[in-house]
């Protein structure tokens, strides 16, 4: 039924949205991710024309090659810009299967792709750096960078890069609330590096657990792992270790097996709080089952090497729990150099760069921001309801007909989507049917200023900011890309809505994402999928959706090729338990 | 004609020593490495009266998981031992795929299995102890250990384990010959971590060299790799990174491929000494083909952080040459704690733990050394001249008989395989032969002491020491895994030859090397491959022998079905360059 029922909201979408989906027939969900990668047809043809030798290319900066930044690259088309990327991993990393990689599912190397790679088959002047970015100057529109400083050979490498156009996606890092000790003592699972650590981590204390001189009691310490934070990463994470205790690890180390103990704390009332209740109470029921200790309404106030302190949220009680191993997963933060920037252009108070809905960052030229370190801030109706209302009166008579409406109801939608989203909610047709319906039984056909405020006032309650998912990076990647290789045809034929504060149209159409659905893995075989309209999945027949669906989204046929081998090897022989 | 050759040796060799090749039918050639592993079938039933509870069973402690111990493993049988094995690697490593691990060929989990697995399916009584052994007590038959120092837990555990048996399967370290600067600069290729790194530093180098801020001159120094020693590790990772440049960082890096220089020095005249001369001529003509820069006569004075610097042998010139990377691959060392070990037991003078011919440790009662770091210190017929004449001098007449021989010929072959080597050499049938040779015309039916001094005088000269291979380390692992297991019997009904110098048999026949050749992989699928008996077989046809011949090797299913996926992968889809 899922399948179906998934496939119908796949097709209704890809007619909806023609220019999303016409990248790939794939239809797209995925557990916080989400890349429409289509097999990169070179499109030199169409562009030839405006590669003119004697005018110099426009300089385009991308840093970062997570799912924003790679995808920004993969679906740019137009070669008359020269592309810069920086960034301190030369690869892109297929995110959502971290978890995997922590205990041996899939192989790291299976989920990533360099960079060279994606960008070299599409003929397009593209160089990489690795190095990270240290510093934006938007004044003289420069980036200063260091060469990647975990490297083998000794000395960094200062230098800096010019830009036209910048695109920041560098994304966010793991963020310890400033809670004690987590730094030091906890591993977070944001990088392949992450996950890698984490395996070896999870072989070490079962071969310390095992040693002769370890007592009954340390044993139990040692074999004690704990996941601190009940959203998708760290659930998933639990789950696979679970998997991997029960199904591998139990069979070589048949005396550790009794003494692990697996506990995830959670500072909320519920695990997996950003999907259905239906989830996230199989969820926890299958947790119960498969005895992990499930602790909610446990916010951690301090780790230190061998224990984690938390508070209980319903008794205000504190406690000291003994561990082998935390791993940290509670959400994102602000990275140090983003912060920086943000300071610099007045945005100092926010938690993420703040761009409009053209993915611009505010207050600044030329400077775009996409992914988890960026967030959208949607304009509200009602400051500019005396703009649109003016802008609707054309003969500035002060009041308004429905067929005055008309005209420019498409691009009142387009340009404040919470109206949208408002009249879906209050089930109403269309614009018009909201004005007559707020009028009540009137049913005047003229509507002054007083009535629009009223009949809108409730409309910008509407807005939510966009979850910071790979799903959103990807396709943020793809439109902006898509501005780009338009650029030049939309400066003259603009393609946007009305600009109610000014004359004329707006060059592109803003961002819209489009929701495909999330997965959250449950272990055993099992997963939870909720898809748009709140249809939700669980079981068996969903982990095989999962399957599919990941594979079909990987980036290249090879990790393709790998991951798929991966979970074949791993049905036939177990995971791997070698400490490298 | 190279497989017809293989095979009819290979016949003929498993008939010749049935003891040996009874283990597998698998015919087992291999590039510095051999592992006769059959697939153990559970072998209770045979010693089942042999354990009884109330008898106390004896401990042996293993030091090592390389192919010396995990050999002794996979092949003891008998579950009347309490086995702990002592390694600061739960897993064995299949190393001669090493080189191919440095640069992706192959990656590095599919070329190692975990103890843990290895030993579990076997019925025996295996403690695994992931620790580095610290010292050796042969006085109290303890060992002391540290738990792996490398882990990502905090704190170090020490403790001790007792031993009936021990058996020391340490291996060895990479030799520097206290070069300056060798330790602090140049990565070694001993372990799996290393190839990793070298790997990392490999993508380190071109993603370095391609930064904006690099100069011509810096360019190319960090682009010039160099390999030191032209064993058969080092030249062929020097034809690995080659193959790795030029088929598919060429296209990644477009602006580096140029300013690429591999160097490899060796200190003596000519590269692949061990090897004949036909396969030196053909890797030193092939590495000028692919321009390779092969600096014979080139000893290696000191290393700093961007220079190496030479001393050439003909000219006594001194020369220092910039480079990004080095790689030493010139032999190997004695480990600290087998340093230690041999001063407390008075071999301090010596490279390598001295044996017998049983593989115990000279002047120590059950310790057993195999592998690397031990050597076997064959007897000399000279030495025990007088007790071997008046053996065969059963009426102690003074004068021996040719009749009188016949009885004690085959033992004296057998205690000293020199004697054997030495007829096969001067072309004599048997041993009755030598003595008549030697007497030249004169034909006497009696031999006394003098004429039998002088024939045998120039025997001892054949006496070689077994070159540190893979293969001679297997071998030593299954015979003595052999001998733990018919323990017992043996010492009722010994089968070795007779005691000279005693009375009665020895237990145990002497370990007895079996030569099945050696690859050398030279790049551009090309391999060279000597057999015993001066057969030599170099081209592409010999690569896809070491392809079978590996790939049967491998210890596990797992391992082979990875590996031969990995070349599978790296045929279609080339070697990943993302640096993780």
């Amino acid at each position: 039924m899922s399948w179906y029922a998934f496939y119908q909201r796949a097709s209704r979408a890809s007619h909806d949205y023609p220019s999303i989906t016409k990248l790939a027939v794939l239809f797209t969900v995925s557990g916080g991710g989400l890349l429409a990668f289509s097999d990169a047809r070179p499109f030199r043809g169409a562009y030839a024309d405006a590669i003119q030798s004697d005018q110099k290319k426009k300089k385009v900066v991308v840093l970062g090659t997570g799912w924003a930044g790679t995808s920004f690259l993969k679906n740019l088309k137009d070669p008359s810009y020269e592309v810069q990327v920086v960034s301190p991993r030369n690869y892109f990393a297929f995110t959502p299967l971290l978890p995997s990689v922590t205990c041996g599912t899939v192989e790291a190397r299976s989920i990533v792709e360099p960079v060279r790679n994606i960008v070299k088959k599409k003929g397009l002047d593209v160089q990489f750096r690795e190095a990270e970015c240290l510093k934006i100057d938007a004044v003289n529109k420069k980036v200063y960078c260091r060469s990647n400083p975990d490297n083998n050979l000794g000395g960094e490498e200062n230098f800096t890069v010019d830009y036209d156009y910048l695109v920041i996606a560098m994304g966010a890092r793991s963020n310890t609330f400033n809670t004690p000790g987590v730094v030091e003592n906890c591993h977070f699972l944001k990088e392949v590096e992450d996950a890698q650590k984490i395996r070896r981590s999870v072989i070490d204390c079962f071969e310390k657990a095992t040693l002769p001189s370890i007592s009954e009691e340390e044993r139990k310490r040692i074999l004690h792992f704990v996941v601190v934070g009940g959203g998708p990463t760290g659930v998933e994470f639990a789950a696979e270790l679970h998997d991997f205790v029960t199904e591998d690890l139990a069979k070589l180390y048949p005396c550790a097996k009794d003494d692990v103990k697996i506990t995830l704390l959670e500072a909320a009332d519920h695990i997996l709080n950003m999907f259905d209740k239906r989830i996230t109470a199989f969820a926890e029921e299958k947790f119960q089952r498969d005895g992990i200790d499930l602790k909610t309404g446990s916010m951690v106030v301090k780790v230190t090497d061998s224990e984690i302190s938390t508070k209980e949220r319903a008794t205000g009680e504190n406690r000291s729990i003994p561990y082998g191993m935390v791993v940290w997963s509670t959400g994102i933060g602000t990275r140090p150099v983003v912060m920086d920037f943000m300071k610099q252009i007045g945005q100092g108070n926010r938690r993420a760069l703040a761009t409009d809905e053209w993915l611009r960052v505010e207050g600044c030229d030329n400077i775009y921001a996409l992914g988890d370190c960026a967030t959208i801030n949607q304009r509200k109706v009602m400051e500019d309801i005396m703009a649109i209302f003016s802008k609707a009166d054309k003969n500035q008579s002060g009041t308004l007909t429905v067929a005055d409406f008309k005209d420019v109801i498409k691009d009142i939608c387009e340009r404040y989507p919470q109206v949208e989203i408002y009249l879906k909610r209050k089930q109403l047709k269309n614009f018009v049917d909201l004005l007559k319906n707020y009028q009540g039984n009137a049913q005047k056909e003229i509507i002054d200023i007083e009535l629009f405020k009223a009949a809108l006032s409730e409309v910008d309650a509407q807005m939510k900011n966009l979850p910071a998912t790979a799903q959103v990076a990807a396709q943020q990647g793809a439109y902006l890309a898509n501005c780009f290789n338009r650029m030049e045809r939309c400066e003259t034929y603009p393609e946007g809505p009305l600009r109610f504060r000014g004359s004329g149209r707006h060059r592109f159409h803003p961002f819209r994402y489009k929701h495909f659905g999330q997965f959250a893995p449950l272990g055993g075989e099992q997963t939870a999928a909720q898809l748009p309209g709140d249809w939700v999945s669980i079981g068996h027949s969903t982990q095989w959706l999962w399957y599919s669906v990941y594979a079909s989204k990987l980036v290249s046929w090879r990790t393709r090729m790998l991951v798929i081998s991966d979970w074949g090897r791993r049905f036939i022989f177990g995971r791997d338990s070698s400490r490298i």
